[in-house]
């Protein structure tokens, strides 16, 4: 299938706007710019006064959270998760995966995201269906607590997922392995999880210095600092995705650079719950590849990558005092091009000859895209995901001119009534 | 003309939702709940599967400013004036100020807000015709930089405004009096400015303590902080709206409560200027009025007071590191109730009978209000603009089903284009 997109203005991965066509052969970028004379394409899109973007990548969330949205809000963390959450959670079934991340799907891609990387379970399987049958690109983890019964036979589960989807569905969907935490996993499991992502060469995505709270009880329990203690595990040997780290030192700083860690900022999650502010801008000075991510629907409220993109680069600039600190286009770099070597993806999160065709058209119609002096700007201060009016992921279209194509809405919403009812209720 | 809204879910000023119809008579609301049977409608409009909320008070913007979005971002604060703002509102006509403030208008029927506190100039008969035309409610008021030339024929003008717009449009206009700064302006002139004020009866509109170079430099300059500084003016007898307010210690909080001073907090401005993050949570505690406003759309960039909403509850937490601060309602009741009350509007901001009918029916049908367990949650942590359906202001409807009703939007855009090309160009 090739399609061209005609007349688009396209964002390229140096933050240059280019006014032109771009062909699509197959599930890849063929040119941006100038198309070649002999391109046939299948499918033709009228992209005038249309933005063109790389998909967003969700770098960190756990999709069929949806299902808990506005459940419980604006409570102290504990009381939040022992009273609301985990109770709830603990009734989920597969089916109830299945519509929670199905609901997700249809958030993510009317928001113009076109990858997530998901931490979750029991039942990966459900949000390894839902990820097939949407269309969307998948980095899937069954996330353990380890201190919870069973915690090895998950982690053979997770073997046995990694076996199952790692590279399915023509490589649109890859699989880490998942400790939790480090305060929901004791060391010895943290290793014995490594030892195992080292055989299969699995990549892990983990939580990191979310809280002071974990910082301090992780001194005090191992003498260590989060970063320093799961380095003794060897988990970081493996390429790690390592969520929030919030609360980082000169030390952190230097392991997460030793091990070339990736960290997904989850500005909004991370203000809602009062943790605090990542120093986002440090660690990009640093070199780090910082991606950027959601969190659960439950503790954000919602799946909108562009809202994320806006706050990482607000609360960047007051977390320095600076307001040229990450700026505009840094900030979609996290949402795009950073977010998708965060999460291990070759090749995506750009608009360039070779790459995934994973991408985005905003129509720039409303009034909050006038004037247009600079859509970068645009985009990433004054749009929201209302103007999302097509979505293509591996050079398939998912949305054209705002309707779905591979998810019957409607069905979505009431099989998601349907598990609401039963997970409150039964 | 009568209006009845049926089958609605409507946010009543207690923060419960009640499901009913909702009666309007002329500009006022009859009844929320159930309806008279005498009542007889002109106009029946389907809100099933709609949430009814007040319209959104944005309680401090400079709205013409909208020509200037994206025109400069991530600039220091000073270079950012100098170089990119003022040069090019040196150039700014009457003819620019209307069609700025119409694409305002848009802007703001499309994102819900049905009212708004405006500082700028210097032709407000611009803002105010734009103003007339679009149908919402508008607190004008001249912004006054002393320091510059002919600041007296300013308040002489300011003072014509008031006698020409003050309750006009059947009270949908009113006119503050406004000092822009203290920094801006020197004691005497804001001392002759309060003067007027309380021969007029007016209030006034200032910016207050911004950043902390402003509070910094008050004491050097005057012996005293901000608030102390302008209180020996006598400014604060006439009723005052104080907007941003993000450096305050207890003597700044003390006379603020002494006066009665009414805060609009501007969380995207203060954020992206890097200004500092004002406590939210303690001026609502202390019994303080405090509104919520979008500035201008060249620092923020938007008008989107759902945004303002969400960034207030979220930054609120992370102020205080208390996940429980600026809870949904709160931050819902700044946006509607409390900004009416710190604009100075009586009987504006809440849903109940004898309130003028200003108020914005959302869609809920999108993924992101599912499941519905607490629509004032969806609202607040959720949802976005695209999902504002119809608004009405003082019982006239400005937009039906995303329809405008009282502005031709692409004469809008048209106009906008050409503005901005002569204000960049010429």
């Amino acid at each position: 299938m090739n399609t061209l997109i005609k007349n688009v203005s396209a964002l390229l991965p140096d933050g240059e706007v280019k006014q032109g066509d771009i062909a699509i052969e197959g599930n890849l970028i063929k040119s941006v710019g100038s198309v070649a004379e002999d391109f046939k394409p299948d499918k033709v899109i009228d992209g005038s006064g249309k933005f063109a973007v790389p998909g967003f990548v969700n770098a960190h969330t756990h999709a069929s959270m949806t299902l808990l949205r506005s459940h419980a809000d604006d409570m102290a963390l504990m009381e939040w998760l022992q009273d609301k959450i985990w109770p709830v959670e603990d009734k989920m079934t597969e089916d109830d995966l299945y519509w929670g991340a199905m609901l997700a799907a249809v958030e993510m891609i009317r928001s113009g995201t076109t990858a997530f990387a998901d931490m979750y379970g029991p039942y990966v399987d459900g949000i390894a269906r839902a990820t097939i049958d949407s269309g969307l690109r998948g980095i899937l983890a069954r996330g353990i607590v380890a201190v919870a019964p069973g915690a090895y036979e998950k982690l053979e589960d997770s073997v046995r997922l990694y076996k199952t989807y790692h590279g399915a569905e023509n490589g649109r969907i890859t699989v880490m392995l998942s400790p939790h935490a480090l305060y929901t996993c004791p060391p010895e499991f943290i290793k014995a999880l490594a030892d195992k992502a080292k055989a299969l060469g699995a990549e892990v995505h983990i939580h990191m210095s979310e809280t002071e709270g974990e910082v301090k009880d992780c001194l005090k329990n191992y003498g260590k600092r989060p970063f320093a203690h799961v380095e003794s595990t060897g988990l970081f040997e493996n390429g790690t995705l390592a969520a929030h780290c919030v609360h980082l030192d000169d030390e952190d700083i230097g392991i997460i650079k030793k091990y070339n860690i990736r960290v997904a900022h989850n500005p909004g999650s991370n203000l809602k719950l009062a943790s605090g502010i990542a120093p986002v801008q440090r660690l990009l000075d640093e070199g780090i590849c910082v991606g950027l991510g959601t969190d659960g629907a439950s503790s954000n409220n919602n799946l909108d990558m562009l809202e994320e993109v806006r706050l990482a680069a607000l609360i960047g600039k007051v977390q320095t005092m600076d307001p040229q600190a990450v700026p505009a286009f840094s900030a979609i770099q996290m949402g795009t091009e950073f977010g998708a070597r965060a999460v291990g993806l070759k090749d995506v999160g750009r608009l360039e000859a070779g790459c995934k065709a994973d991408l985005v058209l905003y129509s720039t119609e409303g009034p909050e895209w006038h004037p247009r002096y600079n859509l970068v700007s645009l985009l990433a201060y004054s749009a929201n995901s209302g103007s999302v009016d097509t979505v293509l992921v591996d050079g398939k279209l998912l949305m054209e001119k705002k309707q779905l194509l591979t998810i019957d809405e409607e069905k979505v919403f009431f099989e998601v009534d349907r598990c609401a009812k039963h997970l409150m209720n039964d």
